[in-house]
């Protein structure tokens, strides 16, 4: 083997995860997040390898949902394969999973809040995910089914606080074959062929009738769409926020005082309609949006029927009332300036 | 049946046809292209009732495009109808389809271009077309396989020059229902059930599993993603607009002359980098996007990839030779300055 590079596979997952590290700092710890499927186990070898390359410190976490049969053994066989993968740190972590937001969403968001927890206590500077190109195909297509806009169709992003997925270039099939040149064997979740989950289905049934109907190279395409998207969400999030800011502040400077927190037990947010009112929908949508959500209005709850609403006190004032949003908050429109604020507890003059 | 108001599924034709129709001045020709299917039939039927109340006049155009076997009949038979559904005005057109593109594409080209002359030709103001939220589901789902941006998510536009879709908001189940209600029957048209098209393979075999893996109301999901994206892309084009305007005068400036439109046979754009370099990536490639288009770059063939190129001669300087985008353009960054032109006949020095 002497003079031979590494199978196409292996170098295409290690190339990856080097340009994932490439900003981080010598003796800086790096975790992977791995079940032991074919995805983190490979980004998990890679890690291992690229790691020291770069000064840096890697580190293995998995977490046992504590939902399957055996699940505790099966995080213990991926903590006792660290050393194989040259990595020196593994812990496995047990979480409890709710039920709130259904199976997959409750074991995702416990899963989460462990890995977010133990990379504080660790100290480490980044978390890698194993998500793929396939992976965000799946959730480009999900995302798209439920009507979302263009934020929720850029998927999942390559950087968020402290996660990075350095893979999302690359196809699952890479890792399937970097996995078997290296001799590792994933482990293949039965969740993952368990059809009650959509997300199974997506994968399962719809990314292959989409390739067979349409024509090849649909995981590559729904990936491109998500980086546009993504671009594109970006570039309105930055307008919106700058003409945000500029419409809080023209309305504190008129500020009539009829609202205070201290009435409403909650923010009062006040936005000029006149900084607001000549920009496309888009962006003065994304200005309410943010007001209501400042103004403790739950985001996960604030549909675009409610802000359609409060947008109609900006585009077809003829003196409406209260518009109730979601969480107690509800907006009113005094002279030239939109109010957020909870209900107050009494009337106010 | 005095007192009784028309079938449901009537009235919401007719509601979303008085809606598209609002902004008319009376005396005015109004057009609906009708294929003789239900979509088109039930629009048909809903102008001839429409159009008199709103003090309009309405015409019926109905396209032969020599494909199938009778389809001349078929025309005829379409023009022949028109009095039954109230409108006077009526004519077949026949087109000949070219290659161009596929199939699908050129008898969209040929059509479209022939509506156009004719409603030309009438003095219409006004083109209505058939189109029903199932449409654009599918429209959606096909450009989304194809990875494209915001701007093609966004789907078919309710209007564009003098084609007007008062139905995107109607599902096809609606119009179906419509023409039965009216004793109307509507042609199937063969090719909707060619499964050798590829819209047709998204509408009969695509959207259902849609339907049955991720749930129902996925066409309306579609719809509605098309809508939020078209929102979002007439912002960002928008700001690119304003942008590229500023950055094509600040070239202009401090223009180095040392190209011109003789010089090149074809315009000549200049854009100066300080206008556009701390933009979002989004905005950025849209205002580089225009200034290769002005400059003659066919925008069909001009790809993300292309402007991808040429942006990094404003993020990524370091000296690069001219980049080639397509149709024999090229951009060069001279000092401060991008310029964007077609090769010229002999050097300049």
């Amino acid at each position: 083997m002497a003079g031979m590079g590494p199978h196409p596979a292996v170098a295409d997952v290690r190339r990856a995860v080097r340009l994932a590290l490439g900003d981080l700092r010598p003796g800086e710890l790096v975790l992977a997040a791995c079940s032991g499927g074919a995805d983190s186990l490979a980004l998990a070898a890679a890690l291992g390898f690229e790691a020291p390359r770069a000064g840096l410190r890697a580190g293995l976490l998995t977490v046992d949902h504590g939902l399957q049969e055996g699940s505790a053994d099966r995080a213990a066989e991926v903590v006792r394969l660290a050393p194989r993968l040259a990595i020196g740190l593994a812990e496995a972590l047990t979480v409890s999973v709710g039920t709130s937001g259904g199976p997959e969403a409750a074991a995702r968001q416990a899963r989460y809040a462990a890995l977010s927890r133990a990379a504080e206590r660790l100290g480490a500077a980044a978390v890698l995910l194993g998500h793929t190109r396939d992976d965000q195909a799946e959730t480009v297509l999900l995302r798209l089914a439920r009507g979302s806009g263009t934020r929720s169709l850029a998927g999942m992003p390559a950087r968020a606080g402290i996660y990075r997925r350095p893979l999302l270039g690359l196809g699952r099939a890479t890792t399937v074959a970097a996995c078997a040149a290296l001799g590792l064997i994933p482990w293949d979740d039965p969740h993952n062929l368990d059809a009650r989950y959509t997300r199974v289905r997506v994968r399962e049934r719809l990314l292959p009738a989409l390739e067979r109907e349409i024509g090849p190279g649909v995981a590559e395409a729904l990936a491109r769409t998500a980086d546009l998207c993504r671009d594109d969400a970006d570039a309105l999030d930055a307008w919106a926020d700058a003409v945000y800011a500029r419409a809080v502040q023209a309305a504190g400077d008129a500020q009539d005082c009829a609202l205070s927190d201290i009435e409403t037990g909650g923010p009062v947010v006040r936005v000029a309609v006149r900084e607001i009112a000549d920009l496309p929908a888009a962006v003065r949508r994304r200005v309410l949006r943010r007001a209501a959500v400042e103004a403790g209005a739950p985001s996960g709850t604030l549909s675009a029927a409610h802000i359609l609403q409060v947008d109609r006190l900006v585009t077809e004032w003829r003196g409406q009332r209260r518009i109730e949003v979601t969480g107690g908050i509800g907006v009113v429109r005094r002279y030239g300036t939109l109010i957020f604020a909870r209900q107050p507890a009494s009337p106010v003059s």
